[in-house]
């Protein structure tokens, strides 16, 4: 084992505004060897993701920050090589935090296994992984969503709101999308069957939502805050709720942003707002995979991947996604 | 009935920013006579609420404006004098939105009958009418604290925190009241009970927080809002729960203040917020006065009102309310 080349990523220094190629270090050393309880896994795909901005920061959050000269915390999927746990075998196919490098030593315990015959890869780490179920729950299980109401949702190009979108149509919502340019508007309402796309760089949000929300806003789903996120605030409906998934806008900031102060709305509204972090809802997956699984099988939910290819790509793919350049859930194929 | 000297006051310009006295006129007019189905009301006492200053703007809420030249609304208590309805009579003690103004004509149907011998008459505007069924379902409905769990309420020592600290004391949980002055904080820990009181006039709210608030915030019930309920949500344990009943520290804002972004926040802490009104919980509010009325009697919930007397100083009263100087429920005597 001990002759295989592990390439990684290091977090060598706390990006200050936007991630930099050179707050990453390029290393190459031996792979692990997988300790009592552990697996050593050959990574396939690794998944970038906005909540990674905030692993890069110190402070306390809801998982301890990344250490400097650390390896790059990632969630991947890949195929177990080595096993010393006999939970998981040679030739398993396996997600979890593998990291940003070719080989991880893994608990066999944080790691899940997949069915490779049931889908191609890349969907467990979407429509069928974290993207998928955090659509899902942050979705049915926070706005709870009934037929003909209006949802909208922000960042809805991305890995969690296409999915977002799709599943508020099935339940038979009204939905609209924001996302920035046409390229991505057209793909929301020529490929996803949105009802409407608003493109936040081009149109006055405002406007376009009372366009396209004539009824107003019952559910907003939130992957971006800031300017976008005040828009939907001033035309939510009486009993409207709000998931906040994400804050993409925000992560790059020094410091808080500031912004008109908005609670004074939830009051007119009695309007819910609730922040939630998927891994609380780990226990309630396995029903909800297998109703994901038959929307993507039946067609009901289409899902692009977007596919950088080569490891040295991740940085660059990585401070792409953080400006919004992906569409659909962005991975980088080893 | 019509030789009855009626004194009002009407709105007579939308303020902007603080309320002036000159916003109002004082008029002098003949009572009303009640036509089918209403009943003229003898008002006693009459209620002064944050929420009217909400109802002099011009503009799309829960409710209409008050129009200009119209009596200024508000609730009251009062004697009917003259019923023209089967479900009221003469001598029955009511409150209902009387307006500010010593007769009422209102629908029989748009008043509640109360029983005087049951408590002190201000009460029924106080701990067993909106102030308190507001602080009750607005802390237990919304907010559930359970044992143990530590409670902040800003605006503590108005008609609705000093409540909603008491209780949540009944349901054992430590209770942190902010309030502005050392009288209102020695009124909340010294009579009311409350664990701590935070003067955020000379205090640093955000580190008096962290010295009374040990184990962090599981409960935020906000009638304030601004730069204290900032500082509330820096400090939120995970689960939190948070009720916007007002937002004082804004009514008279003539645009929206700016504040930090806070949402963010709410994704770490997975936490809750939830704007309220106290009239979509009418048809729960039986229950919930019987308990109250016990907690009243059996001494558990202190209760103070804060009577000015005379119908000529309620401009200036309500002008003192915005500004935070009474302690307890605000009343005008007739």
């Amino acid at each position: 084992m001990t002759e295989l080349q592990n390439r990684q990523f290091k977090l060598t220094s706390r990006p200050v505004g936007m991630v930099k190629r050179a707050d990453f270090d390029f290393a190459t050393g031996a792979a692990g060897e997988p300790g009592p309880g552990e697996a050593l896994v050959r990574v396939l795909y690794i998944s970038l993701d906005p909540a990674m901005r905030g692993w890069m920061n110190e402070g306390k959050s809801y998982v301890p920050p990344v250490g400097l000269g650390e390896v790059m915390r990632a969630g991947g999927l890949g195929r177990v090589i080595a096993s010393n746990d006999p939970s998981l075998a040679v030739g398993d196919t396996v997600v979890g935090m593998t990291g940003v490098q070719d080989y991880a030593v893994v608990k066999a315990s944080q790691l899940t296994k997949v069915d490779p015959r049931l889908a191609p890869l890349p969907r467990f780490l979407g429509a069928l992984g974290m993207p998928g179920m955090t659509a899902y729950f942050g979705l049915l299980d926070i706005c709870q969503p009934t037929e003909g109401e209006t949802v909208v949702v922000s960042g809805a190009a991305g890995a969690v709101g296409a999915l977002v979108g799709q599943i508020a149509r099935i339940k038979g919502c009204r939905v609209v999308g924001i996302a920035g340019g046409p390229d991505k508007c057209r793909y929301l309402t020529d490929e996803l069957g949105f009802d409407a796309a608003i493109d936040y760089k081009k149109e006055d949000v405002g406007k376009s939502l009372r366009q396209h929300c004539p009824k107003g806003i019952d559910v907003y789903f939130d992957n971006v805050g800031g300017a976008i996120t005040d828009a939907v605030f001033m035309q939510m409906n009486v009993g409207a709720r709000v998931a906040v998934c994400g804050q993409i806008s925000q992560y790059n900031n020094t410091k808080p942003e500031m912004g008109p102060r908005l609670l004074g709305m939830l009051i007119v509204a009695r309007a819910k707002v609730q922040g939630f972090l998927i891994t609380d809802f780990m226990p309630k997956f396995g029903p909800a995979l297998v109703e994901m699984a038959g929307w993507v099988k039946s067609g009901a939910i289409k899902y692009r991947e977007d596919i950088v290819e080569g490891f040295e790509n991740l940085p660059r793919a990585f401070i792409g996604l953080l400006q919004g350049e992906n569409t659909g859930k962005r991975l980088v194929k080893l």
